[in-house]
Order: structure tokens, then sequence, then C-alpha cells
């Protein structure tokens, strides 16, 4: 994602810490909701389309929105606040994914969303994406057993590395598509991010619905 | 593969028993090759072209082309022996995937090599697909440890339905590949199959390479 520098940003998200949460600590998120209901979170939630329309059709769970530059979080959490529909059952978080563990104890996610992130396409570079196992093993941390990651991204090379990390960690597969687009039955649930509804087409959307032994 | 009934067939197939091997025995295969080189195998061959090109390209190597349909099988033979460079280091059989372990012993097979093979696109019909477990279970038994599997096709179900079967299993991916023909690397050694120089513009091609842990 293109990122255009906010001066405004820092003071608007910290004037909000209703929403976006700045005293944060593991253990303490169903407290915090108010509930006990599952929590999903998407790591890298970018513009926040995907995560607000989720948590409007689902307000029998907790949603927390991930977003670790202040610019595009500004993007949502304003998205968020003009919305006169606004779901209550949504927060947002500014933070590295490899911090997750000093946000969320162990056990206390039962859903993980990552959304076309960031490819980081050099070889070289294979080590920051979301998907290597040093994340994986973060996520496995925070999860529930057979709590499921799912991922759409439409980056061949992104998704390639993925389906072997994956794999290999090892994890279990429950659902892929290679072109998620023709499959009508799964575009019946499917949510577009703003970045899948301008790009796909271009070519095939990727997705792999997974979770740890 | 349209299938034309070829009554000859089985005739010619019965008079080259020296290349079209009928009295197979499990263990046996090095004494017959005459030497102690890895045995690769092709698993639904088609017509040849793939398997005859590799034997030519590895003379290091010892290939069997296996193939349940005469009339198929008897296309790919011919093609062989109509071939003033064939290579010495090829074999074939007639014989359904299912009874691999009748012709082979624990470990004496290198690698298997699957290539678009019958999709078997209706649901119902998945365990016939020769990426599912219980075919999974007959390769693991007659390939060597870390022998590996490399699987090619351009049907999306398949390919989909195979990374879930083959990553549950569980196996390890070595390398994945969602559009192999863009990929230049990958395509310096890939040698095509007659369907794949027919159909790979009408869609990507893919390919699994992995191995049982």
């Amino acid at each position: 994602m293109r990122l255009r520098r906010k001066p405004e940003a820092n003071d608007f998200l910290l004037e909000h810490s209703d929403i976006v949460i700045n005293d944060y600590h593991p253990g303490s998120w169903h407290e915090r909701f108010g509930n006990d209901h599952p929590i999903h979170i998407e790591i890298g939630m970018g513009k926040g389309d995907f995560i607000i329309e989720l948590a409007k059709q689902h307000p029998e769970n907790n949603y927390i929105g991930i977003e670790k530059y202040d610019s595009v979080l500004y993007v949502a959490v304003k998205k968020y606040l003009d919305d006169d529909n606004r779901p209550s059952n949504l927060r947002f978080l500014r933070i590295d994914a490899k911090d997750l563990k000093d946000v969320f104890e162990a056990h206390e996610i039962n859903r993980v969303y990552l959304n076309f992130s960031d490819p980081w396409p050099k070889k070289r570079h294979y080590k920051r994406r979301l998907t290597y196992k040093d994340y994986l093993e973060v996520y496995q941390y925070i999860l529930v057993d057979q709590g499921y990651i799912e991922f759409k991204t439409d980056n061949r090379i992104l998704f390639e590395f993925s389906l072997a990390s994956m794999a290999n960690y090892p994890m279990i597969f429950e659902d892929v598509k290679l072109d998620l687009h023709k499959d009508e039955e799964a575009m019946l649930s499917n949510i577009m991010t703003e970045y899948e509804r301008k790009f796909s087409v271009n070519g095939p959307i990727y997705k792999l619905i997974a979770h740890f032994k």
C-alpha cells in the first residue's frame, strides 16, 4: 500500500483511545469487550473495509483490526467513526505483528485473518512475510486449539511460499482456493477488501484456510 | 484422455514383453535393469512423451512408465520403438496404480511422477484421484525415505484437493508453482507432456514437489 505521511494521524489516534487501544495487556480482552464472545483479529488491516463489514455481519464475535502504520490506521478509524451503523464489537490496535505476544495471552484469540499482506517479493526478504514460520509460531501461541488462519492474497509468489511454509510448519489445510472469485459457493460469504475489489481483475485471488495440529 | 479401442493393442503389448513387463515381482527391478541406478516411475504415463524424453536426458537413472489403458500404452510403446534414439533405461508396465505394491517392494523406487492425472472432478469421486491419501500411502510404501513426488496438473480443482491431501497426510512441500510456465528458472528443466503443450495456453500449469517425512 502506498503510504502518505499524515502528521495529524498520531494525535487523532491518541484522541480515540476508547477504540484504538493503547493500554493493552495480555488476557484482558474479554473483559474489555464485556463479554466472552470469540475474538477474531485481522493482521495488517489496511483501510479497514473488510473487518468493519465482518464485524457488522457477526455481532456474535469480537473483532480487532491490527495495523502498524499510523497513516493507514487513521483512514480505517475515520471510516469507522463516520459510519452511522458502526459495529460496537470492533477495536483497533497499532502494533507490529511480531509483538502480538505482548498484547494477547496464549489461546486468547479464535481466528486470524491475513488479507493481501505485503508480499516482500525479494527472496532475501522471505523472513518478513507474515506466513514465515516465526510468525506462524506467534499465531499458534495466541490462537485457541484448532483456531483458523484465513489467508487471502493475489500475489503468486507469496501464496506459493505460504503453502509450503504452512504445510511444513506443520498446519492442517481445511480449504484451498486457487481462483476464489470463480468459486460461487465460496463467494457467497466472501467479504472483499479495498485492494481485492480493485485488483482481482488482474488475476486470481488465492485463499487458504488452515489450522495448527 | 479420449480412449479409442484398439483391438490390436493387447497382442502388440504381449509381443513386446521385453520392454512391457508382465512377469514382474517386487524387489526384482534393479536386477532387471542390470544396475543399481535409482528407479523413477511415472504413474499414468499417457502417450509417453514425458518419460521417453526424461529417460534420454538422464541415463544415470532407470525409468518405468506405468499406464493402465492398453490403447494408450500401445501408442507410447510404438512411439518408443519408432524412436531411433530410444533410451535403454526405460520399461513399461500395464497396471493400475492401486496395485503398485504387487509390483514393487518397500523403498524400491526413488521418485514418482504424476502428470495431468485424471481430475475426477465430481466431488463424490475424490477417492479415485491419484493424490487421495490411500494412493499416497502406496507411494510412501514403494518410495525411499525422502523420495520425491513430482506432480503437475492444469486442473484447479484437482490441485486444490491435492495441496490439502498432501499437506495433511502429512508431506513436506519442497516447491510449489502456481503458474509453472511463467517461472523461467523452473522452465529450464521442464519437460512438457503432449497434454501440457496443447492446453497450457488455456490457463496456468500447477506443480508441486513434495516428499514424506
